[in-house]
């Protein structure tokens, strides 16, 4: 049986929305300001977004998921406190509607200039998940191959690779990764953490 | 071209080993405290275990892995703190080694006479994976229809179920779809999120 032809197809998004879902997690007493204080600076006009009591939720064109994810990521870094971002970015599941979509809006990123000079190294683990796809392990392999290219990846792990960088970098890479899915796949996911400020040794 | 026959598969695990990389968040200054103090009351002897600075990996029996997991959780627990875990259980990836396992053990978990009467309310998100399955979302439902057995979904959104109920009952569940992979597929990841505490209202 085909992707086509599965009673969950229809329905499925006409409109190439990606989406993230994500976490920001200070370890801090005033995690509550740090997220918030991120937040405001952060311009989210770009996308449709939905918080919760676990997550935040950002859908739209992908260079503004990841426009927004990165930005207030890097707006909420402070020097001497550990934070850990959590995210899900993904596209394409075949049980996705246009429902709260945002694709009206022109490409130029509106974080960007804002945050291109804010400087700092993160490390990160990410797992590639193709879905419906024999050849995943294929896909998976391009994805490890981009951040070799780019100079970012430490090594691999048991059920991760772990990449280490400046943020712009590592988010760069993010990024070319969801863009080989767009060109590649029908349905996948990216799932991330970037952790900075962490008291454990390696 | 079957998943056998691919590069990756040569040196796939023979053994079945599980296995969980997580990292427990708690939104506090003394957040070493805590996780070590959640550490300290965990048993992890029937476990494989290495820690980074991103997270930790358990490896072993499913059993084992989840009882350890649960364990660590329930013992980091305080009323007061908002606090997070971020967990991907994992078996079955062909580029898996037989390495890092630890399956010469019994089937009897170590830490659940210890937890389970400690009871609270979570708040949860999941995401299930099948890998290399054109009829992965059959697999997906069925693991949606687990949680709706067990009276622990609240609801589907984007990219996520999400789960709500004592602390039990939602690791009750997680072990099961867990438990539905082993049964029915050959790779899968099931990726969670724990929350308690949020002061997020919904």
């Amino acid at each position: 049986m085909g992707l086509k032809d599965c009673l969950w197809c229809i329905g499925g998004a006409s409109k190439g929305v990606s989406g993230c879902r994500f976490s920001l997690y200070p370890m801090a007493d005033n995690f509550v300001d740090i997220i918030l204080g991120g937040l405001e600076k952060t311009d989210t006009s770009k996308v449709w977004k939905q918080t919760d009591k676990l997550s935040t939720c950002v859908r739209g064109k992908s260079t503004h998921v990841f426009d927004v994810v990165k930005g207030l990521f890097v707006n909420a870094y402070k020097e001497n406190v550990h934070m850990a971002l959590e995210a899900t970015f993904s596209k394409g599941c075949p049980g996705d509607t246009d429902a709260d979509s945002f694709m009206e809006v022109d490409d130029e990123k509106v974080n960007e200039k804002n945050i291109k000079d804010k400087k700092f190294n993160v490390v990160s683990k990410i797992s590639f998940y193709p879905m419906g796809e024999e050849d995943y392990m294929e896909h998976i392999a391009k994805a490890v191959m981009t951040a070799k290219d780019k100079g970012v990846f430490a090594k691999s792990s048991h059920y991760v690779s772990i990449l280490e960088g400046d943020v712009h970098d590592v988010f760069g890479v993010l990024e070319e990764i969801f863009q080989y899915g767009e060109a590649n796949l029908s349905h996948y996911i990216l799932q991330v953490t970037i952790s900075v400020n962490s008291p454990t040794k390696d």
